[in-house]
C-alpha cells in the first residue's frame, strides 16, 4: 500500500574511522535492500588487487579529476591520503528522482559538502568501533594494509572521530548484525518520513473525498 | 554496548482519525517494548465499561481538570468531542529523564501543544487508513459506539486527516503487523539520533584518548 505512494528517494552516508566496520555494514545492507544502490566514486589512487573498475571506484587521472571538478561534475570532491575521490552528480539524481536511495560510503569531508549540495535529501550515519584497541586489532587484520597504513590511519581515526557531530545518527558498531539492523531502521523510517512521500498530498486528497 | 550509552527519552506521539487502527498499533507497541510506557491522560468524559481508572485515564470533574489547567499541571490539554482530556507533565518528564521513551495516543490539537512545549523530544507520527471504506467499517465494527457516534465520527475523520502535514512521519495502516514495525524502525531509529544520546561525548573522549 505504502509502496505505492510515490516518494523521493535519499542520500544515505556512513562514515567512520578506516577500521569501525563500514564496508561490512554497506556490504551487507545492499545485498538485503533492492531499493538501495551504492555511489561509485571517481578516484585518481591506484587500483588494489581485486579491484575492478566500475564497481569499487571510477579510476581516473588526477588532470581530468581537476577538469570534472571545474565541469561540476562531482556532487561532492574530496582530497584524502594524497588522492582526489569524488562523486558523480547525475548518476545521484536520477536515482533519487526514481524513488530509490543511494548509499555512500565517505568521509566527513564529502558528507559535510553533501550537505552543502542537498540537506533534505541527506541522511548520516556515524560508525563508532567499541574501543581504540578493537579498532587497532581490526586494521592489523587487513592484509593488504603495511604496518606503516595502519600507524597512519590510527592517527587519523581521532581526527575522524571528532567530526562525529555533524552527522544525524551515531552507532556503536559493537556487533556487526546488530549495527545492520540499526542502520535498517534508520533506512525504513526516513523513507517514512512525510516530506520524502511526495506522493501523500493526493492520497488523503482521495480519501478526504471519500474514494 | 550502544545501551550503556546515556540517552533522553522522546515522546512518540501516535495520532490518526478515529478507526484507523492507532489504538492496535499503540497495544502491540508497548507489549513489545519495555523501554516506552503509555501516557495516562486525564479527562472529564464518563467512564466506558471496561476502563479502568489510572489505566485507561484519570477520570477527573469538569472544575478539577480547570484548576490543575490554571496551575501549569499538563503538558498538553485539549477539548475534543465536549470533553476535556489532558497530559500530566510531571510523570513525563520523570520518564525522559530515565532514558525511557513515552507513547502519546493524542490528537492533532493535542500535538501541537505538545511540539510547542517540547519539540526537540517530540516525534511524531500519523496513521491513515488505506481508505475510507475501510475506516467506516471499523468503526461499524466498534461495538460499544451508537450508529450517530459512528456517523459523528466519520465526518470529524475528513478534518483530523487534514492535519497530517504537522507531522514527523505518515504511516498507511492497510496491514497491522507491518504498521507496527513500521512504528518500531521508527522508535530504533529515533533512539539513535545523535542529540539523544547524551553521554556520546564522553564515550568518543575516551575513544580520542586511547581507551
Amino acid at each position: 500500500m505504502q509502496d505505492l505512494i510515490l516518494r523521493r528517494g535519499l542520500m544515505l552516508v556512513l562514515s567512520s574511522p578506516s577500521g569501525a566496520g563500514k564496508t561490512s555494514i554497506s556490504r551487507a545492507l545492499l545485498e538485503s535492500d533492492d531499493a538501495l544502490t551504492l555511489s561509485i566514486s571517481s578516484t585518481t589512487r591506484a587500483r588494489r588487487p581485486g579491484e575492478v573498475e566500475g564497481k569499487d571506484y571510477h579510476f581516473i587521472s588526477e588532470s581530468e579529476f581537476k577538469t570534472r571538478i571545474n565541469d561540476g561534475y562531482f556532487l561532492e570532491h574530496a582530497h584524502v591520503f594524497d588522492h582526489y575521490y569524488g562523486t558523480p552528480r547525475h548518476l545521484v539524481e536520477d536515482t533519487l528522482r526514481s524513488g530509490k536511495d543511494v548509499l555512500f560510503d565517505i568521509d566527513w569531508q564529502g558528507t559535510q559538502q553533501l550537505a552543502a549540495a542537498a540537506r533534505t535529501d541527506l541522511v548520516s550515519i556515524f560508525i563508532l568501533p567499541p574501543s581504540i584497541a578493537e579498532l587497532e586489532k581490526r586494521l592489523l587484520n587487513r592484509a593488504q594494509d603495511t604496518a606503516d597504513v595502519v600507524a597512519n590511519r590510527m592517527a587519523k581515526s581521532a581526527d575522524e572521530m571528532s567530526h562525529y557531530p555533524e552527522y544525524d545518527y551515531v552507532i556503536v558498531n559493537s556487533d556487526l548484525s546488530r549495527s545492520v539492523q540499526a542502520v535498517q531502521a534508520i533506512l525504513t523510517a526516513e523513507r517514512l518520513r512525510r516530506t520524502r512521500q511526495l506522493g501523500l498530498t493526493d492520497f488523503v486528497k482521495g480519501l478526504r473525498a471519500g474514494v
